[in-house]
């Protein structure tokens, strides 16, 4: 009867995947996952990594035909021209998988180059992830948290801008 | 019976999909509404705000799968080499949506980096809002006014250009 | 009787739908439709006039949608780098729409800064939407006609190139 | 009964279409046809030409849906910035064609600016051409013979490249 | 029987196909299949050769289609600035390709820019391709390896970088 009850429950829970890669410089992909725990009740997490960034878009795929009502998508793209490009093909890549999927993808790329040391990229990082882990939430559980903000200058893993009245 | 008139008549009512960001630095989408309300009656308008441009194609997608005739897209591109990137990306999604939904998404990008302070940057903000939320109710209900204004060097959001004769 | 006959000799003539904007600073989409109706007898010609290029994609596939067998779409990029990147992202999903719909869209674009003056600015929109739509009765009606200069340096809207023997 | 026998041997004759240009300064179509013709016997060949190469997309697609096997898409891009990237967009395309068709496009673009002078261009052309529609040839009866030269650095159109030992 | 029992073993087994180009200078699709051999029992290799690196997505199209459940996609962009530029579209064009197929393509690119010299390229080249086609079983076989070493700065045919901790 439990294990009937579990299957039961997991049909109607919904499921976050989260997608990373073995390039990236720092585990986004467990503080991510940690966030999600920490921050709400009763979500299935599926982690799928895959070696790089440009392995991200089909990652995602497979974790939407898994069921993923959404996806974390977390890399970060090295600091040379080639790697810049890189992230742009999968950018594109992300944004189709989306459109094919009908289901958010939310992007977190930290380029290394953004900042000079480590230690500021990893503050980034963590910034980061732990930010857009909780709009991730917010998409699929509180879409009406978004609106509030919205122009409001949000930034993830930094300092806000300034918000200006139209 | 109030209620199933209202349904009925929520049937044939055009709807507005407004799709808008958190990183841009003012409320564009809620200007886009207002406009939209105050120079047409009868138009559902229905919010949708994700965290910044990259999310706005599939924002676009499931605002078209919940009935919308036509989608507004705003957003403002920061000044960075990698928010141009974006931007492209971004752009490139929702002409892919569109054509996968075979309906307008009016694209609104505002960037940074189109003037040098913030008040002439909120004056483009508010005027590009304005003027595509016009474009778009032309688009939805009278065509004709845009085929009237063809060749004739319309800019949203700044002085118009001069026109030639061919 | 004369109504049915018309509504019956409406569906073996050939359509061509004409996609232009009002951001460009001529209009060559009444030009488009003067040339065809001028040297082709029994072309149907259906207008669709949309803010600015990156709409064009769109607007050729409703003209698809809406029984064109050819879309010439007409667009005047700006001279700023964003411009640029505009045309880009117009060109590419002009050729996924074409790929979606199995017809050709003329592209005929004039790039505001392929000339340092307006005379000549309008001399080549002249020059290049003229020769496009002849281009597109030929793919239409005489594709032999295009065999017969394959190779021979064609140019719309200026001189030819010199051809070149193999 | 002739009549008959041909039509059964059309069915399983394997079919080439050959997408070419109006603005290449060669007829380099012609030549791609001549050298499938000489080179192998019982191939059908079927020509379409278009004004400019982002229109090969879509000439290759028809192709294609005419009942060719295989397409061999030729172009010139010209020198200027502009070309470049229309002849970016012209690839994109070919690959999505290809895709979309799940048959090869053999692209032979040669670029104006690869060369100095016309006598090198024109060369470089026909070196292309005729090794390009080789491989076709190849691609469609002989793949075992492109696998036998993997990684043997070959260069269409010039001096093959060194090959290394791993 | 024995046949017959072969027949059977063969559609259980997995199928990985490698697709390679005549362009690169050095054999890395032989150097891939002999990995594969050497580090995992009983997986079919499919080998398809094309001239360049823009034809390998419609190859990874075939080998799909033809049972493969992965495809290890080799290629050596040239120098020059072009070749970047085939590159970026031929890596657009395998995320559509999986995209398209629901299963991996590990694309091992090795640029001609990224050494000075041919000792160099030749070892990044053979370094890559063994590293990538040992992730290619383990994306397979074993996907948990992957997330073992997930965030840990692994570099493909180069020394690792440096891992931090959030």
């Amino acid at each position: 009867m439990g294990a009937k009850w579990r299957l039961v429950l997991g049909d109607v829970m919904k499921k976050i995947g989260i997608a990373d890669t073995m390039f990236a410089r720092a585990d986004m992909g467990s503080l991510a996952e940690k966030t999600i725990k920490e921050n709400h009740d009763g979500i299935k997490v599926i982690r799928y990594t895959v070696p790089g960034i440009k392995d991200l878009p089909l990652a995602s795929k497979k974790l939407f035909d898994s069921g993923c009502d959404l996806v974390i998508a977390l890399g970060m793209p090295g600091g040379k021209e080639i790697d810049k490009m890189c992230a742009h093909e999968a950018s594109t890549g992300l944004i189709n998988a989306q459109l094919q999927g009908g289901k958010h993808i939310v992007e977190v790329f930290v380029h290394e180059s953004e900042t000079e040391n480590d230690l500021e990229l990893a503050a980034i990082m963590k910034g980061r992830t732990v930010r857009h882990s909780l709009n991730a939430i917010d998409l699929l559980f509180h879409p009406e948290n978004l609106t509030k903000r919205a122009g409001t200058g949000q930034r993830q893993g930094g300092k806000n801008a300034e918000a200006l009245t139209l």
